[in-house]
């Protein structure tokens, strides 16, 4: 049986989307217990089945406009998101799955579960989407900054398990976001993790991708320093925005276009659902002692089984063993950096 | 007079678009000159008007998809871009106009016409496309990286210097690109960036902005290290591509969309032009003794004309005696990572 622990007051939804979310997961998945860390009160009205499901009463939620989630983090022992991570640490569960704030739970992750032996940086892993239908993994997105060649290499190496085992991709290919598409462009970190990677075993390595091929991907995992593949993250994000702010605004002003906009609504949809986070799955955390999936913030409960299913596939795939396994043994990191950055 | 040296063989287009561009411009602007660097024998037929017209005959050009632009510069004697930056050099022109491949443009002016006194870094600093039809400048955008605080500081001022005159914005607020609104987030680089803005005369800082704020931009200049801001610039164009792409895609396999589309083309076709880097007028290179003003590639006559027009105000201005005048004294840069840099 393979347990997962759900953050069940997370979310923009709270308890109407995972609830609902967990159910559809258990009915589908006879593999899989669900503990449901969350409002018992609010929980049991919305339970349709009690079979391989239990509650572990958490009345506190981090609010997904937390300005400190570190301290919400810190002082949060009763809620649903640190209760979860506190499961996963005692193994009480195999897996979390949380909806919750991402800086709260890649804190928590980090902190209550705690890294894994021989790693020295916790990253989120988000799935991109792509032009072609396929989503591609992306690690650091911002997790980190002051990186070094071996934590890219680690990140590069848990993605082409990742690949493998949840998307079904053989061999996949990793790019290292730079400013060039060529061995030598950008700075000297640039160089020398475009050289370390080169020489890595256990990763096809493709070379130098570029910020507008990120949608548009000639590989099947892209790692980054933590402070490009922030602002690649975002900028993208905010130009699908802004992009689908000014259609709406021009829509409005035009009686011809919103006519058209009437025969044009359902591929407008299709496209807009097409580049949207929430549809491709959940996000990982490398890095630390569990499965841990990240769920989209605004996730309903169709979102919330998939991110289950993701983290059922993580568990029964031993994705944190196959990783480990994998990593090179030669590690000399500097520890003081390291202390200094997690501080 | 001003004299405005064009780059008459460069571009998409090449003399197709400079010279009636650059015919509509002496046109419009009695106070101009223009010199056209190029191919005699193409421009001759033309010219519509000779009148404060000269023809500096230049056979050769460097192409647009050059794959080694500091090759094709160095061997370039004959090419235009390199007689119109060997005329600013030479101060025949008092600004350059070219539309040619923007590596190459960059390097010219670099190891041509030359850095300015005081200065250390040559960028370049395009107009950036917004959702409210304002465009905002942004430097640098990957002409360097290991840059120091400093360093973007020069480049905050020569943008403030220029948002005034060429947008005409009074006390423009200035953003540094980072992973985090807050003072404290970021590489230890960033911070450093932080805290010499905030102290630095002559701008008004805003603080940090995120990559998702790019296209609806809080502030008027976005300053940024150069590979975050190559990163952002090229995510952004390729996210609108890719999107498009997509929208296309869709429009393509739905026989409800084609009709849509047929009523909503006007819409469509004038949000891209709002977002269209190239709608929104040329980028400058800061940081050498010239105004060189770097039009799209793919810039029509009206296009043309319109970075004449910028280049005008750049010399009418005298942008670069106010940027001089407003640079702080006490610049302290090691001067061993600045000649690595360039090298």
């Amino acid at each position: 049986m393979i347990k997962i622990g759900l953050d069940a007051n997370g979310g923009d939804f709270g308890v109407n989307s995972t609830v609902p979310g967990a159910m559809m997961a258990v009915e589908k998945y006879k593999d899989i217990e669900i503990v449901l860390y969350g409002d018992e009160a609010k929980i049991k009205p919305l339970l349709t089945n009690s079979e391989r499901i239990t509650i572990v009463d958490a009345k506190d939620t981090i609010s997904m406009g937390e300005e400190d989630p570190f301290r919400a983090v810190r002082k949060g022992k009763e809620t649903s998101l640190v209760k979860a991570m506190t499961g996963a640490k005692t193994k009480e569960v195999d897996a979390v799955v949380t909806s919750g704030p991402t800086q709260a739970v890649v804190m928590a992750a980090h902190i209550i579960v705690k890294r894994l032996p021989k790693i020295e940086r916790v990253a989120l892993c988000p799935l991109l989407p792509n032009r072609d239908g396929n989503p591609r993994l992306m690690l650091d997105v911002g997790a980190n900054v002051e990186l070094k060649p071996e934590h890219i290499g680690q990140f590069a190496i848990f993605a082409t398990v990742a690949a493998k085992e949840i998307l079904g991709i053989d061999n996949p290919k990793v790019g290292y976001l730079n400013i060039g598409s060529e061995p030598g462009k950008g700075r000297l970190l640039d160089k020398e993790v475009y050289d370390y990677l080169k020489e890595l075993n256990g990763i096809n390595f493709y070379g130098n991708v570029e910020g507008d091929q990120l949608l548009d991907c000639p590989v099947d995992i892209v790692v980054a320093e933590g402070y490009g593949g922030n602002i690649a993250l975002k900028t993208a994000e905010g130009t699908l925005k802004a992009f689908g702010g000014m259609l709406k605004d021009g829509i409005k002003s035009s009686f011809m276009a919103k006519i058209g906009y009437l025969f044009m609504k359902k591929t407008l949809k299709g496209v807009i659902k097409k580049v949207s986070s929430s549809e491709v799955g959940g996000a990982m955390i490398f890095g630390v002692d569990s499965n841990i999936v990240k769920a989209h913030g605004n996730s309903n409960a169709y979102a919330i089984m998939n991110a289950i299913k993701q983290a059922r596939t993580m568990v029964s795939a031993n994705i944190i063993e196959k990783v480990m396994e994998k990593l090179p043994e030669n590690i000399e990191i500097v520890e003081e950096a390291n202390k200094e950055n997690e501080a």
